[in-house]
């Protein structure tokens, strides 16, 4: 039996230290906090894009972990299809696996920048594709699309009939020739789901705050009942905790400009140092020096070696022998090439390619 | 690339305001903490257990509420079906609906003290049942079941082949004859997984922070893989903000015994007034007095009304002309019955209560 009006639920506070918040269920806080950080989040979206969003395009999640789950299961339907990026992120193929939702894969082109090869996106998709799937800034390959480019995966989805996932966990973590450019720029031309959290840009992954907006314009989204099932799933479960969603207004509106140029600056510095040290090493080759995200992907040589047979060997002996751990390819979709993070502090970053460089050199096969 | 010394990721962290997690992954601080929040729920819930449970057997979820969902979708199996209390907690039946596994209802008694029907449980399982979920003490019923009563609910659970779920969100909140007795206690006989969360207990909806422990001294949910499910749901969904997950040793070691006391006098006394006040009010029927949990079922009869068709109307209507907000029964699966909140401050409980009666009165038919 509880009041309309959710104030002092228990009379006599001073009695029940840390109360603050006691009996009143999460539904209730959620509700309360709800206005204050859906207005927040859009008005901090809204930022970058040609059209305004409205609190109400707006959902929280528990991290962009959560909004990929809530996401992939809401598309979920029997016989369903979506396209996810090969090298990609893993969590999205393990979602499908759990949901039943086919993935098929397109490939990100390392000799155009880590394009997508939208030729492949068309020869994929079929009647049954609900959706594709864009990380931008991009882990694993640290590239950054181009506001061109883009331009051309909206026409793309539009053409096929799908909509887009804006992965954009990483926006503006970018240091290189190309700005951060939402997906949702083309709202107008495809109706796109953007997908992002504090964790990267903030640095706070173990906050736990992410979102789901629809950057959607038309209301297609919302037409189609899409938005309904992402309401639907966000009742049944559960919600950052209470006063890290209360931080959000205060978070989004008043970090000094400051503390993203120094994580920018750090960023770019480590992409340098791990670009140029990469060069000196015969076996790896790196495509593209990286521009955004926290990652780089390169590729290894298997030729050049001696006792090594493929990426996950490598890596395997690698963290065995020198201490550092680095992600074989195949765990993100390519076989002999490797996921190398540089979002480490330079010195560290300076000796971990040393010791790798070593490595490299220990394993080389001897030509006589 | 990330050196296996998890420490010092930014050498100079004084320039690093607040990066105390600084690209650390999810996954990483997750595994920081692992073992100092297992330990500590694991010996937490063994204090109530006739045997230890070891680290390994707990898992942290974000709330009791995650907990649910995981536990569910790793049962949903096709065809599958599991048995749920009536009246319940509807999160049951929408974690059921959206994960395709079949609910089926076993009856609560009023007569005898809100009991489970055992006879109905085993004329409803069937070879493809999974489960039986027990809550206790009881949202809605306010009851706690007797040990003699849990005994039998596991003799019966272990005849028909299937686990026990027991969501014990509301542990040890008990003011009455029966003290709360973990349904683990049986973990010899039938295998159990315990729910529970910092929620109720320390006051906390908003921190999100839950578990599942599997009390099953026999090792049978390893054995069948039960436990491997969720170790793999858990390493793709999201988890409790890290530092919540940091506090959770503090908080089980060292909360005073005057903190929970306090709470347990509150609940009591609110029980005790709503129960003497219900009396007073002829269309309700309060078959129990509540002993546990923080709510109350009980019976309207609707016949005494004049302009009240059922219970769904008489919520709307009470919450329309006396700004009391009552859950109707059928919400719970309970036609005509209502479901009281006690958890409130007592002299708002009163004011509410008092509201009730005049609003039952000035609907009552007129008998002349
Ligand atoms: C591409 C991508 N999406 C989503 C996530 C998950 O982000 P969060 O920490 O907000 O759950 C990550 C984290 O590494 C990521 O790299
Ligand atoms: C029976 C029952 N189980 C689970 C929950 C969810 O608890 P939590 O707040 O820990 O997610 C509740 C909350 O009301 C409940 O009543």
């Amino acid at each position: 039996m509880l009041r309309s009006q959710h104030h002092n639920l228990f009379g006599d506070r001073s009695s029940f230290d840390h109360l603050g918040d006691a009996l009143r269920s999460p539904t209730v806080s959620r509700v309360i906090d709800f206005a204050s950080f859906r207005i927040a989040i859009a008005e901090y979206l809204s930022g970058d894009l040609p059209y305004k969003l409205s609190p109400d395009d707006v959902f929280l999640t528990s991290g962009c972990t959560q909004a990929i789950e809530i996401v992939v299961s809401v598309l979920s339907q029997p016989g369903a299809n979506i396209l996810l990026p090969r090298p990609g992120f893993s969590l999205y193929e393990e979602q499908c696996a759990s949901s039943g939702l086919d993935g098929r894969h397109f490939n990100l082109v390392p000799d155009r920048e880590w394009e997508i090869d939208l030729d492949m996106v068309e020869a994929l998709a079929d009647d049954n594709t609900v959706a594709m799937v864009v990380i931008n800034p991009c882990n694993p390959c640290g590239n950054v699309l181009s506001y061109q480019h883009l331009s051309k995966v909206a026409e793309t989805a539009k053409k096929l009939g799908i909509m887009v996932i804006a992965d954009e966990v990483y926006n503006h973590l970018t240091f290189g020739k190309n700005p951060f450019v939402p997906m949702g720029a083309f709202g107008q031309t495809v109706p796109v789901l953007t997908l992002g959290s504090l964790s990267k840009r903030w640095l706070v992954p173990g906050w736990r705050l992410g979102w789901i907006a629809a950057t959607d314009p038309n209301g297609i989204l919302k037409d189609t009942k899409i938005i309904q099932c992402i309401e639907r799933y966000l009742s049944m479960s559960t919600a950052p905790a209470t006063f890290v969603q209360g931080a959000v207004p205060e978070i989004l509106k008043n970090t000094k400009d400051d503390f993203f140029k120094k994580t920018i600056e750090t960023l770019r510095k480590s992409a340098d140092l791990c670009y140029t040290k990469l060069q000196e090493i015969d076996c790896i080759e790196c495509p593209n020096k990286p521009e955004g995200s926290m990652f780089v992907m390169v590729k290894l040589d298997i030729s050049y070696l001696d006792d090594i047979q493929d990426d996950f060997e490598f890596c395997c002996k690698l963290v065995k022998e020198e201490s550092v751990v680095i992600l074989p390819g195949v765990a993100v979709g390519m076989k002999n090439w490797l996921r190398i993070t540089f979002a480490i502090e330079s010195s560290t970053l300076d000796d971990a390619l040393d010791r790798l460089k070593s490595f490299c050199k220990r394993h080389q096969k001897q030509t006589n």
